[in-house]
């Protein structure tokens, strides 16, 4: 009923939350699930998930949060449709509705400030940047193709209520984009964790929350080691994604 | 012969290397000795030091590189004069100078693109905002009195070569405006370090190179935690000041 073609159905290890995936197309990773924890600690009660993709976000969202509606936006036809089945798939169509449409016209048709949160998980590559991997879902989730990091900035505020905030994940290579970008259009940063493979290590990815018309002030958490060093997921990891 | 009142000698446990300072009043901390070290890496010729208080930085940079050249620049006469001191203490006199200048009006006296690298351990507490520590020398050294961290950042792009290096130690709190200003003035982020007081807190530092017209992309290195957790200083911090 649910599955096409080449697809799978994963279990996201977190209250019996299943999510539907191609083989060998773009999958969830680590950032995904990690922007969830770290986005839900907000008491958000419209929420936008800017490029969802899988809807991966948007379903541990609906899991982890009391949320009122939770909206992923998604630009290619037949992600969105995917990520439609997975809503119906985990019940949660009463809450969570996908968006087949350019993140740029989002707040346009849900309506400026319609948001308390958004959150996006978006291409890490900067346009022009890096080899392109040709095949098109994948290409699209890595690539600044469709939309630049800008682009994604400036839906988020637009989107958002004064106070509300953008949770976002991205590589600490582009931190310097991603703050500036987020200052440029008002969402200031408050909070910022570094996600690092192991200890010694650099980080290989950063979580950071923007405020709209928020005063200035950054709060940098601890590092968020992911593995041990025999290669487990470390008990920090396990506790914060929520499976301890 | 060298000490006025008031002012005693401390060792700084480095090449035999001295500095004169007053008891009671500002003296240096962990954060000069941590961006010194993390400046020694570049192999700069004409290095200049904005703000340089006591003058430590300038003296620990004569002792850990072979710059021919180092200038500090200090706008308090009184401090600029006990840093004089301590150049001539450590007989560094025909390497280091001590200007006694406002920073601001140092790259029209130095002139513009002279130097390889600037470091600046600049005045913390954004102007206008914490309670004024009323001691002289102590809050123009703490609070943005005399400077702002934009007055800093566009004195040392005056300051630079093309590629010449800002290297700057600030707090976490503040590393949005570090950052916005670096890419204001065309010093690109190009390497930073948080600095942690233990494991599983908040980093209290933060360690950031900009380069002139430096391409975008950030490197972040691992953590660098200054204590273990019996209160003694941690193997990695004692291996960075260089006293392993």
């Amino acid at each position: 009923m649910f599955l096409h073609d080449n697809e799978q159905i994963d279990d996201l290890h977190y209250k019996g939350l299943k999510l539907i995936q191609k083989a060998g197309s773009f999958r969830f990773g680590i950032d995904a699930v990690l922007l969830a924890n770290f986005a839900k600690t907000s008491k958000a009660s419209k929420i936008v998930d800017l490029g969802t993709g899988t809807g991966i976000i948007a379903v541990l969202l609906a899991g982890k949060t009391e949320a009122a509606h939770i909206t992923g936006v998604e630009i290619l036809p037949e992600m969105a449709e995917m990520a439609k089945r997975s809503i119906l798939l985990n019940n949660l169509d009463s809450r969570v509705d996908i968006l087949n449409m350019d993140l740029k016209a989002s707040s346009e048709f849900l309506g400026y400030e319609y948001a308390d949160m958004v959150v996006a998980n978006p291409p890490y590559i900067d346009s022009g940047c890096g080899l392109l991997n040709n095949s098109g879902g994948k290409a699209v989730a890595r690539h600044e193709i469709l939309c630049t990091l800008d682009d994604v900035v400036l839906a988020a505020s637009n989107l958002l209520k004064n106070k509300g905030q953008l949770n976002m994940v991205h590589i600490p290579e582009r931190l310097v984009d991603v703050i500036c970008a987020m200052r440029k259009y008002h969402l200031e940063p408050k909070l910022m964790q570094l996600v690092y493979p192991g200890e010694g290590k650099s980080p290989n990815l950063v979580m950071i929350r923007g405020i709209k018309s928020g005063n200035k002030q950054l709060k940098v958490l601890e590092p968020l080691y992911i593995y041990n060093c025999d290669g487990s997921y470390s008990q920090k990891y396990l506790q914060t994604v929520g499976e301890v």
